[in-house]
């Protein structure tokens, strides 16, 4: 029987969301809340509560399941997190405690992968083969479509687009690497130049945006000043934009993609930073591979959950063996 | 029915290689000669008498097909060739031509895929679904390996490994890019590093090599050099090793490969090189991924024509609805 529901379940270092979502992708209804930090059972609990809340009222029969995003990397198959930065998720079996008091089943899979997933079935990426997402927030991540799946690698665990390197000698990366992607355009590097460019007078706008400390600046009012027409702050930017390019196109050479998707929220506040990566794009890329379309992303904050939904669906109609 | 032999034809810059393969990867007859340089038409024409040659005496009805791999970008739906930097190949149809003088089917390919693809069906990536092959020769070139199969992206132009960015600041490529790994890595750049170091009372080794005379300094002379045991020499190929270990850094993130297979004449030369790289990863990579390993290629100069007869093979099969 093909189900209506499924229940997707976005866990943030900040944030939880929670959503019951119909399979064309309408979230019914949603909750979020603020992700405890009372340790790793805190949020199962509040995991398991928030899913009875926004599932409240439909039929179990009527649910296909439950798909959970985490910030962390996860080995897909064995269904285990292995590695998690910014919560004390490492090593918990956080399928088997959900699914020891609800009676669905749970997939869990890596935060970036679910949104490139929700993109996919329901937003920027609909129809693609091929696409790559990209996620620019507190840490840069994506997933990868390939073939029109999912693509995790031998374990499970592709898909950091955030850690390709694109400057050998480069600054250090939050992950212990060096001249990563997201050493340049991870929210702390991007803060960190803010901070640099205040310390003049070209960078009076960025200080203002901050409330006059330079210590409290971060990307977001980087981001604030340059959407206020700040040259200093644009600036900051549209390098970025020309960092993001850079690593595209050798993403683009090795994977010649049909469409990129550039989310998160700094990648959602900035279009003008995706413009000039797309420039880049078209003059650097190997030539037959220019074509490559770079939008940004649909859904906002919303892909996470639709894309554990989606997962949901997906695992549902495998186990039953429908088809899409 | 099922057929027994396929033709695989490997044409490069300086030489083409015919050879009529059994569907287990055993090479009956092969013939090298050196690649015409009379023009497009002569390339073809020499093709033709080679395909003929090596299979003269087999029934036709017992030939699956033609593969051909061409150091080109090919775009694999439409079987055009979109660039050819190295023979005046661009826009010629080959395949049209050779099949109006041969009655079999022919499918052109990218020779960098075709490498691994050999490598997949008959050498060290044998029963790897996901692998990268790179090749260190006159070019940085290589396939990705997909889910088992090969991966060619939307225009089926994917692949380049050799044109992604590690260092955005870095030096020219002979692409028209910018600090690819080309760049580093080609012939041409470990040649020029030869040059730079024989400049000096360190580099004796590498001039001896060359017969005293500095300009012929190529990247086999650094190569021979290091095999007997010069240590500027040596230097050199490791600093190239960490170089590709930092650009594999960055593709394990990605991708999460179970195997690297690594071959071209440079690669297969310095498995010393190989090994560091395999070091830089083991230390560099994002924990999770530091198990993939890194091999040399089997099949040697073979692994073009082996490629093109597995690709010959398969084209056969899903015509015929035969599956492996």
């Amino acid at each position: 029987m093909r189900t209506s529901y499924a229940v997707g379940v976005d866990v943030g270092g900040t944030r939880i969301a929670v959503g019951l979502v119909e399979r064309k992708g309408r979230i019914v209804k949603d909750i979020k809340i603020l992700t405890p930090s009372a340790g790793p059972f805190a949020i199962v609990d509040e995991v398991i509560d928030l899913v009875q809340e926004v599932s409240a009222g439909v039929q179990d029969s009527e649910i296909a399941g439950i798909g959970v995003g985490l910030p962390a990397q996860i080995d897909f198959l064995r269904q285990s997190i292995e590695f998690c930065t910014n919560l004390p998720l490492a090593g918990i079996d956080v399928r088997a405690l959900v699914m020891s008091r609800i009676r669905h089943q749970v997939t869990l899979d890596n935060d970036g992968n679910l949104a490139a997933f929700g993109e996919s079935r329901y937003g920027a990426g609909k129809g693609a083969r091929d696409f790559l997402m990209l996620t620019l927030g507190t840490g840069v991540g994506g997933g990868l479509f390939v073939n029109g799946e999912p693509y995790r690698g031998s374990r499970g665990l592709g898909g950091e687009i955030g850690h390709m390197v694109v400057q050998m000698d480069g600054p250090p990366c939050p992950c212990g690497g060096t001249g990563h992607i997201e050493s340049y355009l991870g929210r702390a590097a991007l803060g960190a130049k803010g901070k640099e460019v205040a310390a003049s007078y070209r960078g009076r706008a960025i200080l203002d945006e901050a409330g006059g400390d330079p210590e409290e600046i971060t990307a977001e009012h980087v981001v604030g000043a340059a959407l206020k027409g700040d040259e200093a702050a644009a600036q900051i930017l549209m390098e970025a934009g020309v960092i993001l390019g850079r690593a595209l196109v050798g993403i683009v050479n090795l994977l010649n993609p049909k469409l990129i998707v550039i989310g998160g929220g700094i990648g959602e506040a900035c279009p003008f930073m995706v413009e000039r990566a797309a420039e880049v794009i078209g003059e650097e890329a190997l030539a037959g591979r220019r074509d490559v379309h770079v939008v940004p992303a649909e859904l906002g904050n919303d892909a996470g959950v639709l894309g554990a939904a989606a997962l949901a669906f997906d695992e549902y109609d495998s186990r039953e063996g429908l088809h899409r």
